[in-house]
This record gives C-alpha cells, structure tokens and sequence, in this order.
C-alpha cells in the first residue's frame, strides 16, 4: 500500500465564529469533511470552504450531524429513523447545493460527534444514516471507523464504504480506539503521530498502549482541525509520507464523476 | 389561454406544529412551494410533503425565505449579499436532497415573505436571489410578481420565469396589489374569488378596487395554504377552472426532465 | 382532601405556529406550565399566555425543557450537567423577565417532555436540574411524579415540590403510569376521565387498567393542552369537580408572596 | 472628572466556539456587556462569565440583541413592537436567571449590534427596548450613545442612563462616530487610543478627524473584546488611568443594592 487518503473536518465555523484554519488544512489533506449546518457551518462560511476545497483539488464529503449547534453535535439524542433520515439527506442537499454553486461535488459522508458514535454501535441508527445516504445518491461512500455498525449498514444498503483510522488517538490491543475519558486516549506529539502513521500505510499495524502491534486497516487517516497544534501535526504526517513516498489518494472522486 | 397553474404555499409546519392542510391543498393545486427549513419546515415534514407532492403528480418549487422561524421569514433582515446568497443555495439543495430521497426533482423557486417581498422591489437582494438560483442549477425557474425586480434580475442571469396572481388579493387600477394595510386588501369570498381567477385566465384582466378592469398577466394563480378556508377557496378556483375547461398546467415539469 | 390543583402545559405555540387553546384552558385550570422557549414559546406569545394568565388569576410555572424546538424537547438529549443547569437556569430566567414586564411571578417548575421523563429516573438529571432551579430561587416549588428522583433532588436540595396525575394516561396496578406504547395508555372519554380524577381527589384511588383500585397521592390533576379535545376533557373535569365541591387551589402562590 | 467607567462586550462564545478573552478582560473593565443568548452566549458559557464577573468585582449588564446567530446580532431585522419588546424582556430574564443563580445581579442594559446602532437613531425601536427595560426592572439602567434616541427613550421612560465613548473609533468634529465604511474609522494604535481617553476623561474631549478637539462627554468607554490586540488595548488604557490617578468607577451598581 503506497497511497493513503488524509480528511479532516472543516466549514466549522458559525457566523461571527471561526474554528480551525480550514485554509492550511485543506493545503494538507486530500479529503474535507465539510459541517452541514446542523452542529456547525452557516451557509456563507461551508460555501467558502467549499470553494477553498476545489482550489485545493480536495475532495468534498458531507459532514452530518444532529440538529444541536449548541452542543456542536456532540451530545447525543434520541432522534426518531424517519427524522434522523430526514436530517442526514436535509444536510447532504444543502451541502450539494453549496457544492453546485462552486462546480463541486460531493462524493462521501461521514456522521460526526454523537452521530458518529452512535452510528458506530447502534443498528438501527446506522440503517438510518446509510437509507438516508442511500436515498439521495447511491453513489455516495460512506466513510467510518472499521468493523463499525454505520460501515455494516452501508454496505447492506449497497453503498461503497471507506474506512478510517484517528492519528492522534491511541488504540487497545484489540484495535479499538481508547476511551478519550482513559489517560493516554490523546496523543499530542506530532512526530510520534507521524511515525505511527506511516506504520499504518506501511505495515498496517499501530502500537497499542500495551506496546503490542495491533492490526488496523484504514483507506484514511483522519487528522482533526480544531485542536491547537492540528495543522502542524497534519503538516508532519504529510511531511513524512511525502518522504516514504506514500501517494495522498482520496478514497471518493473529487467530482461527481468516476473515481481518481 | 385554456391553462394555468394553480400553486400554493405547503411543507410550512415545523415538528411538532403544523400549518395548513397539505393533503388537502395537493390535491388542488398543480405547484407547491415547499418550505427549505428556514423560515418552516423540518426535513421530515418537507419530505412527507414532497412525497404526497409525488403522489399527486404536482411540481415542486423552493420556497427559500429568510433564516427566522421565530418570525417565519416575513420579517425582512439586512442580509448581505455573499451571505443571503449561499442562503438561498443552502435551502434549494436541502430541498433537493429531500426530493432525492423520493425521486422527486425541484423544478423551480419562489422566495417568500419578506424576502419575496423585498426582492420584488430591491435590485441587489433580487439579483443575490437570481445569482444563487442560476449557480446552484440554470435550469430552474424563478416564480414571482410580474414586472418585480426578482423576475428582471432571474431573466438577467438566464434563468426561465414564470409569474404569478394571488387570488385572495385585491388589485389596484395600476395592477398592484392592494396593501395589506389597505381595508379590503384580502378577498375572503370563495364564489368572487374563484370568478376573478376565471377572468383573469380568460381575459387577462381582474376588477380593481376602483370598479375597473385592470390588465393582469399571470402563469400561476397562487392560493394560499395557511389561512381559515384556504382549502375552500382553492377548491372552488378548481372547480371554476375545471368547469370552464380551464386544464391545470405547471409551469415547471413535475420532473427534472423536460417540461410536461 | 376537598382541593387540588388543575394543570396544564400552556405558552406551547412558537411564532406563526399555535399549539392548542391557552385562552379557554386558562378560564379552567389553576396552574399553567409555561413554555420558556427552548421546546416552544416565542417571547412575544409567552408574554401573552402569561397576562392571560394574570387576568384569570392563575399560578404560573416555568415548563423547561431541552433545548430543541425541532422535536418539541419530546427526544431525549445526554446534556451534560453544567450546561444542563445552566439551560434550565436560563430558562426559568427568562420566563421570570416576561413574568415582570406583567407584574407577575413565576412560582414553580415543572420539567417538559424528555427532560421530565428522564429527570423521573435519572438521579443524575434529576439532582443537576434540582441544583438549577435552588441556585436561581429556594423559594420555587418543583412540580413531578409522585416517588420520581425528580422529586427526591428537589427535596434533597431543599425545596419545595408538588405531585401530580395524569388525567388522561391509564396506571398500572403498582401506581405507574402504563407507557404510551401499549394499547388503552391514553384514555379518550371525558366522563371517564372525570370520574377516575374524582375518585383520585376523594378516595386517593384510581382504577388500574386490571381493574384494582390502586392508591395515588397528587396535589395537582395534569390535563393536557393540546390534544384534541383537551378543552373538553379539561372542563368536564372542572364540572365534575365543581359539582362535587372540590376546589381548584393552586399548589403555589399566583404571586411570589406567600402562598394563596 | 477623576472617574469613568470602563465596559466591553463578553460573554460573546457560543457552545463550541468561543471569542475574545473574557478572563483577561474582567481583570481590566469595570462592567460587563454579557450576551444574553439571542446574538450569542450559550448558558453555560453566560454563567461562567457571570461568575467570573462577581470574582472580579465587575458589574454585570445585559447584552441584548436580535434573534440571529447566524448574523452575531449584526443584521438589522424590522422586529414589529411587541416581539422586540418580548424578545428584549426574555433576555434580560434570561441572564438574571444565570446571574441569580451565581448570586450577581443584573443592573444595566446595552442593545448589542443592529439593535444598537438602530435604536440609536429610530424612535419607535428605540421606545420598544426602553419599555421593556423599564417593564422588567425600572432600576435598570440602560447605556447608549450620547444624544441617541436610545436614552431619549429610557429617560422619558424614567430609566436612569449611561452615556459611552468607543475607545478604538474615530470621531467626526460633530462628535459622532466615523462610520466603519470611511477609512481611518478603526483606530489599532494602544498608545493614541489611550491617551485620547485620557483627553476624553479629563478635559471631555476628543480629536476628531479634522484635528479639531470635539466636546464628547461618556460615562463609560467601550473596549471591544474580541479583536485582536482587544485585550492589549483595554490594558493601556487601563494603565494610563490607573497612572494618572483616574479611578474606575462602574456607572451602574455591581449587585441589585444601591450604587457603589
């Protein structure tokens, strides 16, 4: 495996409110998450970050979240299947219309917060996201955390799937990501995240925190936007895969065509 | 002239409130304008509108309003342009993406309330409104008041118009609508109502408030959906046109396609 | 027991939208469950369902609930304490301002929809909004299900609380109310209703849905507002009452002086 | 004069995103201009201004503004009199909930944004904000612009009021602002915006754009909180005060009592 896809979550902003540099960020990775207004992301600033994205050649997924801006979607909530149907393919639309507006497209979704982890273990929320998913535009890969209800689902829906693995977290010998309440959970070293990386493209294994190797396989790296530190730690991994001569590959086409 | 649209204002509840009588209005008319989510309208709620849309064969329009359900997009706002813009985007694709999910297309856009209202007369706020349309899709239709600054800034920016006549309106000898302000301004009569539609299609004219007739040129005949007896009074439109061998024709195709 | 309290959640429209008929409830009830904005309420109409509620002369409550207009607080959300207490605080706060610009007061609390049902089992909850309501006044009195932890953190954090029943919802033979998901959880007929709440106040009884007479202690009878039929319900009960001698008293005080 | 009052807009985050410093800020101004939820300000990140307010010995006002995340309260909106009013009393509740709750008291008002600038110079808004704060507490005291038909309002309103000066704003020979679209209209030098306070509060006036010394007469000075080098200007003004023995003096009291 000499290729590997970088995304990162962006359009986080809200009005008068900023988060992260979407402008560095999207010099560095080949995959943007991009907010859908419903935890974060007003229709100006997603718009922005969208044309930013086409400028960059990076591809445009739509980030979608529960309907809670004062949470940032990070709280979760027992939000009934017709609605939560309703809300993913609500936000997929308006993205794809900023999307249409700049000559973009969209090409994959990835549940953030809450609905991410939801979707990761709960069965019946993950069938929700990838029917709604589905509805709008078959064609759309849906990108998740591997072995996760939310990747079952898709596939079971007939959707491409694309799978992730976190570079600043560390995970338990059983290839789990730890418990962010664990010490350790975070990792703030940027070349130590870097060097863990590139073992994941290379070799396909991560350190575990108990020292032992651990198989993960992962079509992307998610690197985060919002932390302090998040574009330089994005920019060493970059750095270091330019190096080793490991390709970045977005996992979905840029445009609505065929796959790059 | 042996046809006319009839179109109405529907998909305006939002969770656990509802306005209007969808079912009952889609069975009427031939367009509706569905609410995006900004001034109404939750994404389940759109989408069982557009679905019962489907099932009656009636065209479905973006009625993209103003970011204010406290006050359901009639109070007008200072919206910059960039911003006003990627509203009216955003909303178009939610909606689109709703549509999607039921095999639906949308067709054409009607700003509402206040927006509709300012970007009859406002140049710059009726050409971000053309703008946002033609960017997202040159193929839709713009809906508004004949000779209003929207349908010149639509026609500006190449994007097909249609015009409408709101038939619970009185007219002034100008062609105007009487203001709301105005005593007599609203028509609560079904029988006059529908007989001054059937005028008006027929003849092109409606009586003015002064007793005059006036020359009124409209592609659609919009009834309201909100108000006590609006289902009535469409009716009675309908029955009208239906006796009179008026046909209902949308001006938008029901589909994507080509024009019905 | 010759008094008790009659209920209602009320202030429940949001801007364009009405949800039942405060006016007619209000000429019944001695209690109204205010709306506070972050499940329903618009400020304008609050303020109105408030002087509406000075002119009849009935105690106004602060009816909190989770901040989401889009499910009417009915869908459960994992809001962390902090921010829970502060939303409650907010909100209690905010219907106090309005309470003063009518030259009323706001003399109890009573949590809404999810933030009620889970506050009922939930000590964690159930202390956090206990916390909240103490912190802005010791003097507000907590409206709740007789033995729920609601009940039990408002005791523990001092105040003041009051029980109550469901007029219309069907108990099990242990005293709990059956769940809306089976079949006869929600009772219809207004006679019947009357005569079970009847025999609640004089006997402290209600019949079961196995038809045993099962004890229930409340200070107030919950009549629901916005179901069709709830006027009717709401006053037959108030007949029923009347005729039989039992007054309608106000678990707290109308003003913020002392109890009535 | 050997006295003035120094205030900035805080409070001013939302959930997620936060903006400007408020704990450096409470270190150097004498009243806090606290969101209040409608422009910005979730509760939690409100009390936990409040609460640094109270440890710093600021006096605590309520921020209000238009209902509009979206636009950071900066786009006008036409608000009819009675849902500006509401919207005005539900805020100043709101933020005596929180202030209630961490035992501070709300003492003072300012109209945050569109709200200000229009208040400022339409009566009819102008006599809606000063009747809601007079409505909700008439020992409230209202800060505006000197010669706005903000205080005109409050005072025939019988509000007592603050006058304020912007310290990073430019001044025509007339004494009103330079309007931000002029160049020149933002001053960014610490040391020139010192000492032209220095001027304002000693000698009552200031240079205007012309050279010309203008008469200006404040109460208060208004440091913005969330631009960058906020924090290093307030300080400097803050020193050169403090230098030349010019006393902070906060013009409304800091608990509900009578005025320190």
């Amino acid at each position: 495996m000499s290729a590997v896809d970088l995304n990162s979550d962006l359009g986080e902003g809200f009005g008068r409110w900023s988060l992260g540099d979407d402008e560095q960020m999207l010099g560095i990775v080949s995959s943007a998450n991009v907010a859908c207004g419903f935890h974060a992301g007003d229709p100006a600033s997603i718009r922005r970050t969208v044309r930013s994205a086409v400028e960059h050649g990076v591809t445009v997924g739509a980030h979608v979240g529960y309907r809670d801006l004062a949470g940032f979607g990070r709280r979760n909530m027992d939000v009934p299947d017709d609605e939560l149907e309703a809300d993913v393919a609500y936000q997929i639309g308006a993205l794809r219309g900023l999307a249409d507006a700049e000559g973009a497209a969209v090409t994959y979704v990835k549940p953030h917060g809450a609905l991410y982890n939801t979707a990761a273990v709960d069965e019946r929320v993950a069938a929700a996201v990838a029917r709604a998913v589905a509805a709008v535009d078959p064609g759309l890969v849906l990108l998740g955390l591997p072995g996760s209800a939310a990747l079952a689902a898709a596939k079971a829906a007939g959707l491409a799937t694309a799978t992730e693995a976190f570079a600043d977290r560390a995970y338990t010998p059983e290839g789990r990501l730890v418990s962010r309440r664990e010490p350790g959970a975070v990792l703030h070293d940027a070349d130590e995240v870097a060097r863990r990386m590139l073992r994941l493209v290379t070799e396909g294994v991560v350190t575990a925190v108990d020292g032992s190797d651990v198989a993960v396989r992962a079509d992307s790296v998610c690197v985060h936007g919002d932390s302090p530190g998040a574009v330089a730690m994005a920019r060493r991994i970059r750095e270091v895969f330019d190096a080793e001569g490991i390709a970045l590959r977005a996992f979905a086409p840029v445009t609505g065509g065929a796959a790059a």
